[in-house]
């Protein structure tokens, strides 16, 4: 936008930062903001603001809290044996709203990725051996994707727990709830005939 | 994300107020921005924050300008017989970079739409007609979308502006640069036709 001015470019710019945001969605947010929601504008400058200085991750589980420690891993009413391992804090707000798992969480804040240049080190997988041999921990639940690099990550993180002598297991692999057989991919159904029970 | 901390809701709530987001992409960008990219953060929220100060609209044409009268209104070089009225500041954005227009123009930051209560007097048409007749203007470009609601705001500030005797012009319809005849819809073949030159 040869003809705008430096404020609207630099605004434009920045909002090409998020993810999924090109150009033309960013000036269609720029515009949305100065011309219909100014009010939001600001929400969301000190909401960006306050989130980076305030929020980092917990000692214990490496999610994201403003305290040292995080609510679950503070929560001595939560089974403190099982340690449920997932790639970000969505898929642990995914398992939380599920409300049947009570235990504690270490989340990778990623997973390994070759391509991206990510490998075991970069998540972390150092840190999570030191938190699951605290010795009150007995299962460690292996709850990343079932893509090719979730599988990657849970192969490798499930050597290194089993070599220090823990309980390691695997989300099920099966038939989602509510879905026709016909419509579900043979790689689903091949994997529910082998895991039937 | 019942068991993450206040300030991260509050910046999944902020994320949600642009334009075409969801919850889950406003969770998405927000882990990105704390994981991947705080500084990217802060700029975006510097970037909001200088906009939305900085930002109005010019007294003239109505775009968004960081100084009293925008660049394009204070030129004297440009050609002030000739006023182009767009929807929006990218709309004006995409005629500049034809380079084939060298005239004023008149934005009208929306169009008229019925559905979302938008009239002719929250375009600013008046302050349109104010602009029009002030002496210089001879013709008047209406070049707002070729939409139902393009259409409606163009026939409305046609009406106004020839009842002020100025000259009004609409951009042409026809068939697309670099289009097969075959894959052009047949409303824009008989456009193409009756405006055949």
């Amino acid at each position: 936008m040869a003809q705008q001015s430096t404020a609207l470019d630099a605004l434009v710019e920045a909002l090409r930062l998020l993810p999924g945001v090109g150009v033309k969605s960013a000036q269609r947010m720029a515009f949305h903001l100065l011309q219909h929601d100014r009010a939001g504008a600001m929400k969301l400058s000190q909401a960006l603001d306050t989130a980076v200085h305030a929020m980092h991750h917990c000692q214990r589980c490496h999610t994201f809290t403003e305290q040292a420690v995080c609510g679950i891993c503070a929560d001595e009413a939560r089974d403190h044996r099982q340690l449920c391992v997932v790639e970000t804090p969505a898929d642990q707000s995914a398992l939380e709203r599920t409300g049947s798992y009570h235990g504690l969480y270490y989340v990778l804040m990623g997973r390994i990725s070759p391509l991206d240049g990510v490998g075991p080190d970069d998540l972390g997988a150092v840190s999570l051996m030191e938190r699951a041999v605290d010795g009150r921990v007995e299962e460690v639940i292996l709850a990343t994707s079932f893509t090719a690099e979730g599988e990657a990550t849970s192969h490798v993180l499930a050597e290194g727990l089993r070599a220090r002598g823990l309980h390691v297991t695997r989300l099920a692999r099966g038939v989602p709830a509510g879905s026709e057989l016909e419509y579900v991919d043979l790689s689903t159904i091949a994997h529910a005939l082998v895991d039937r029970r």
